[in-house]
């Protein structure tokens, strides 16, 4: 594996990947509809009046969030998580009106930044003085961090250097700020988000010192003496008195090196692990990847839903204990799948694994994809398993940290796709796409993909260097996607022989034009949860390929646990829903409970049953239509159990 | 049913039975442990401070908590509960020591009750001047009435009349200050209980007079213009600013009589209703029986747990939507399931009707009764059907309604067995106990029953009047007794000829020491929910007699979700638990899913299952040894369906 680990792994840049297909389309609804949404609803909420130095601080706009601060505090995240949005969007379809809009924000932020490079809107305009006085709390660094980010996507969009330049300046004065020397601050933020912002703010201008300061937070975090103690003693706060009353919320309860167990609010312990495996890429960290290989195993076998939601509680939004899966009430914050889409994709960084990319895709596709509207204009915060028929897209949020967040991931989706080391291309995802993919050798390779995935699992790959190279091309082949199999120029290949970690790995020398076609058979399966899971008990969920599916009132009528499964879903008949855009829904063989029980609560004899046909439909299309139930874990029944 | 309609009967008081059997035992620990644990709380809370005049003022006492005021607030209904419980305990067991204790107390009222007759801690002590300026939220009326059940109880124990005659003063206070007349207010309390608790005054003293301010409140509840909107504009409030949005809160959205929904805080719903079946049956008054009987079936058919419990919901403390049960989040109050015993109780005034008998014995031995531990010492708030292994009995709650609503219940509990009317004597519940029924002919009857119920359906009366006389003896026939028969000393009776609304009725010339022998065969049945209701599909529950069944870890081990029925209960074995003072368990086959699943959280092979025998238990008596996960839906499997 030595080999390996040297390997790093970076994604494409966004503009090296044209989209078409489901990622296209939902593409599509961001550039019409969520871009503009997002900064319209910023306007509206006060976000940028709050940081417009021409006119009066808003002061504390009621009502306030209850959390361990007022989203207020953190506006700046929302409006740089939407200039992000909108910054991918610009790449797909250019609007000058809409990048004159981010142009306006960006200009009050040049002026708001202060002399020495400090920028916050809260710290400057609400609470002055109080700059770096509760970094737990505060979100200081977080906002940061959001900001960075949507500067490296701005400039790469459209070239335009400002907020890059701004955010710079935030970020050196940063490294003065923190570090062990006299005078500084040996902190971290109590909310994940800027280390691995600094990484892309590395990466994009090439200065190493911001990958230092990220991996200054992440060494530091969970450092005794706790520095979140320190800091409450010197600001005359209680640090027994935090609301959270555990560091495990903010994952700072131990050096993340000897954190084993995926603890406290979902979103931020994603992000950090996402900071982690950045810097485990960057700097060949083998003691930061193995830590997160446990971490990833503690998630992953303990704590996810099969949507790749997590974090099943509201009260931290996060984690409880393990197997502990709450269906109809799950917490499953759309930006938490977000953000484990976000780690999975980085523990790609040192190598193709599709342990990683398998889980990337189940998150992205479920747990994530669900929390956008099919029209671009409606957002999901929770994303529970299991609706009696009230849980519905919101049009934005007291909250509003989800809907820019799976806008920005969406948007920027072919960044996930792809990736390239020195020598190598890995295919972490499959969509109808075009994606040029420069080498180290100096070579440029347009790869295509044509393929109607995920609702078909043929995949035709076009592979056209810009001269005859040898390099490696790594192609995931799904832990479920028994039977695939695969051609180079119509030439089958055995799999087996060049598989390693779930990747096909095709090294040689390639030409113009030649062709890999790749088949992934997407019969529908069945799945069952751990028996410890107690939720899903006599439970099954159904998957076709990467999408979780689930029975919505709208084609099935009330009382979705009257279904109990029967005969094979394998053998389900599929069917094109035209108004989910052509979704592949399953129609299996079911018994349903006789609604025809009359007015008693309780009885001796059980419903009498009937035989059905149930209409399956992709989980993350659910709430599309007309609103109703939804249920993902339906009756196992009498299944015969194909895979 | 006209002649039916006219009969009045009301329960015997407390003093004329005696308890022996399950009921005893409860009793022996209210007597050991609880009545005296009682006060011990309130003292420690401080609610014996807040009252004693010779101490400064407490001022308001922190955490506050934030329902629709601070628990300090009603603190009052507390220190009731806890001398009814105690005036209950002092009938069975003399306890001089805590007589004198609740003497003192008494006193401190005396000393604290102001000239007009006006008495309540709050408002004299914590916020004089705001004396009826918020009816709605500060529940003035609702501590009132627990004093006023409490001098009554202690009244009738001890033979004092001292708080009688305070709580008769502030009756009398109340009338002047609440009608129609000038100057006076329209309004009734925001937490009913005052209105069944003038009954009981009405009764004890004979004045007419308070019953009718009971039927005054009743009457006005949701009249328009509405007392509370108008109340919250005369104290400069925001009306639309209620925290509950909803007058269905306080079931004050309609006028009584107009209501069909059971809607907003159990408990309140539970105290009006019983207040309205009581003045149902005081004034003969058809048209709130015929409203009560439609809240009934509303209740009863669709908003009920098998348990009993009632209210799913924390955020209201009350009702959500039809058929919404969940198990392990009910909240299911154990102060919602006694307020149904009441109403249910009451709900037999106007004559014998198992429909309500049925009902009460359900929610008495399940929801209600749960709510405290064997020893008397713990008690639960939330009674949840389902448990991880987390919820565990209090030792005291940061809102104490429930202790002491549960002890009072259970210490009167022979008054919720036996009814009178002018001729007939009912027996509602089964139990070992001595009765004496005084009639309005002036014969007396001693009526004892001889019997292991609940644990065994054989019950053996002896009938024995001071002197030979004709009346009927009204005994309930569950409906869930299949199989019942019944004997007149020795001769046996057809059950079906004489029985009445599920009441054997036997009329006859009683002489001393007749016998009856009823026989209910105690079978085990397993009981399926209506399929509209989500949370209980596919699972059953196991019910003996009026005793819901549940598996707890410490019989059966870890993830009782993979418990499935297999085979018959009807032919369980039984078994008999010392630790659980000798309570009937049930082990019956099962099929248990395999725990040797290994790490995976899902896969597409369900678990293997193998046979095996699970022990149920009583849900009321589940926590009491050692703390594990509780269950009682479990999967129904391939169970025969024996009732």
């Amino acid at each position: 594996m030595s080999d390996k680990q040297n390997r790093q792994f970076r994604p494409l840049p966004v503009p090296n990947v044209e989209l078409h297909g489901l990622f296209g389309a939902r593409q599509d609804a961001i550039c019409n509809s969520t871009a503009a949404t997002l900064l319209d609803r910023c306007v509206e909420a006060g976000m940028v009046r709050a940081i417009d130095v021409d006119k009066p601080s808003p002061g504390i706009i009621l009502p306030l969030q209850t959390w361990s601060g007022s989203t207020q505090m953190f506006w700046d995240s929302d409006l740089g998580k939407s200039i992000e949005t909108i910054a991918y969007s610009l790449y797909r379809r250019p609007n000058p009106e809409l990048e004159a809009r981010a142009d306006a924000i960006i200009d009050m932020y040049e002026k708001l930044q202060q002399e020495d490079g400090y920028l916050n809107a809260w710290f400057q305009r609400v609470q002055p003085g109080r700059r770096w006085t509760n970094l737990r709390d505060h979100h200081e660094l977080y906002c940061a961090g959001h900001l960075i980010e949507a500067a490296v996507a701005y400039y790469q969009a459209t070239g335009k250097r400002k907020l890059l330049d701004i955010m710079s300046r935030f970020a050196d004065y940063m490294i003065t700020v923190f570090g062990h020397g006299e005078g500084q601050l040996r902190g971290y933020c109590g909310h994940e988000e800027v280390e691995l912002a600094l990484v892309k703010l590395g990466r994009v201008t090439g200065e190493k010192k911001y990958l230092d300061l990220a991996k200054y937070f992440i060494d530091e975090r969970g450092q005794e003496p706790h520095f979140f103690t320190d800091e409450a003693l010197r600001d005359g706060r209680d640090p027994a008195k935090f609301v959270q009353k555990t560091y495990e919320y903010n994952q700072a309860h131990q050096p993340v090196r000897e954190q084993k167990k995926v603890v406290g609010h979902a979103v931020r312990a994603m992000y950090l692990y996402s900071g982690m495996a950045d810097i485990a890429t960057e700097y060949n960290d083998d003691s930061l990847t193995s830590a997160l290989e446990t971490l990833w195993d503690d998630l992953t076998t303990k704590q996810m839903y099969v949507t790749g939601g997590i974090g099943p509680a509201a009260s931290n939004e996060g984690f409880t204990d393990y197997y502990d899966l709450p269906n109809e009430s799950a917490y499953a914050e759309t930006c938490a799948s977000v953000g484990l889409v976000f780690w999975a994709n980085r523990m790609l960084g040192r190598g193709p694994n599709r342990r990683y990319a398998d889980i990337m895709e189940q998150a992205l596709y479920n747990g994530a994809m669900a929390g956008l509207s099919l029209d671009g204009k409606t957002f999901f915060y929770e994303n529970p398993l299991e609706s009696a028929g009230k849980h519905h897209r919101w049009t934005w949020h007291n909250c509003p940290c989800c809907p820019p967040n799976i806008a920005r991931l969406l948007a920027s989706v072919g960044s996930y796709m792809y990736a390239a080391a020195d020598n190598e291309i890995a295919v972490h995802l499959y969509g109808e796409s075009k994606a040029r993919v420069p080498l180290a050798s100096g070579v440029t390779v347009e790869l295509s993909q044509e393929t109607n995935y995920p609702w078909d699992g043929a995949i035709h790959f076009g592979v056209n260097p810009d001269r005859g190279a040898c390099f490696a091309l790594s192609l995931r082949i799904p832990e479920w996607a028994e039977g695939a199999t695969l051609a180079i120029n119509g030439a089958s290949v055995d799999l087996s022989s060049i598989t390693v970690d779930g990747y096909a790995r095709i090294e040689r020398e390639w030409q113009s034009a030649d062709k890999v076609d790749l088949n992934i058979p997407l019969i529908p399966r069945t799945l069952f949860a751990n028996p410890k899971v107690r939720q899903d008990a006599g439970r099954a969920a159904l998957m076709r390929g990467p999408l979780v599916y689930c029975v919505e009132t709208t084609d099935n009528g009330l009382d979705l646990n009257g279904i109990s499964l029967a005969g094979n879903p394998a053998t389900a008949q599929t069917a094109e829903i035209a108004a989910l855009e052509g979704a592949v829904a399953l129609d299996i063989p079911v018994n349903r409970d006789d609604a025809d029980w009359g007015s008693d609560l309780y009885r001796t004899a059980p419903p009498k049953s009937r035989s059905a046909t149930a209409r399956f439909v992709p989980y993350h299309l659910w709430d599309n239509r007309e609103p109703g139930e939804m249920l993902v874990w339906v009756r196992a029944g009498q299944t015969q159990h194909g895979a």
